[in-house]
């Protein structure tokens, strides 16, 4: 989605900083002040999961360097492993070009799944065939 | 979100088969129809973007092998690069255990970002500083 703030940064030199309290304010969460955060592996670059914070899981994020998120079936903020012990520690976070998306790099204690797998996208889609193979 | 149909086939043993067009119907889009879809490098796994699909997207996506999402601005299907030459072959899709979230891996011609940037993450969040650098 086209955002007039990230388009008048766009062309910033390398390296430029900008405040990160400005950015945050920008950004283009939805209509439940939410924005979409994707996990992955600092080391492997596996793509873990996605989930959704809003801006007190974000701040927090970045205060604790645990990734919180919030739940949106529990309507509440979620620090990731509270209860199972598989934390995720904020390494690095990256924000997209149109202030509308989140990669943060972390790593994962334990499993990222609440299936007990390794990462949450485990249904592989065999293209050629039209179905799907449980990994 | 917990989602009954996921929820039952968390525990299918390793290389069940599941029929794509059940799981398909299954997927958690939003109350817009749409789902969030990663797309990642083939090589590099870095993430390039995130972007969103309908189910006709998702269908003409894995039909062509060119990734094809929903432009939510311009409230169309956008075959990805097909004015800038810019496209994303679809090498491999997997969905998460929500049935909300899709990672594709893709061969990216050209850039991903359309601010020339190979990838649409380019503003780092410099974390013990409190600002944002431009990458």
């Amino acid at each position: 989605m086209k955002h007039k703030f990230f388009e008048s940064i766009e062309a910033s030199p390398l390296g430029e900083k900008l405040e990160l309290e400005t950015v945050i304010r920008q950004l283009a969460f939805n209509t439940d002040g939410l924005i979409p955060v994707i996990a992955q592996d600092e080391h492997s670059r596996e793509v873990l999961m996605l989930a959704w914070m809003n801006k007190a899981a974000m701040r927090l994020t970045l205060a604790t360097r645990q990734m919180t998120y919030w739940s949106r079936s529990r309507q509440q903020l979620w620090v990731k492993g509270q209860t199972s012990g598989n934390v995720q520690q904020l390494i690095a976070m990256h924000i997209d070009c149109d202030g509308d998306a989140i990669v943060c790099r972390v790593r994962q204690l334990g499993v990222a799944c609440h299936t007990g797998r390794k990462h949450c996208f485990y249904l592989d889609v065999d293209i050629a065939n039209g179905h799907i193979v449980v990994n």
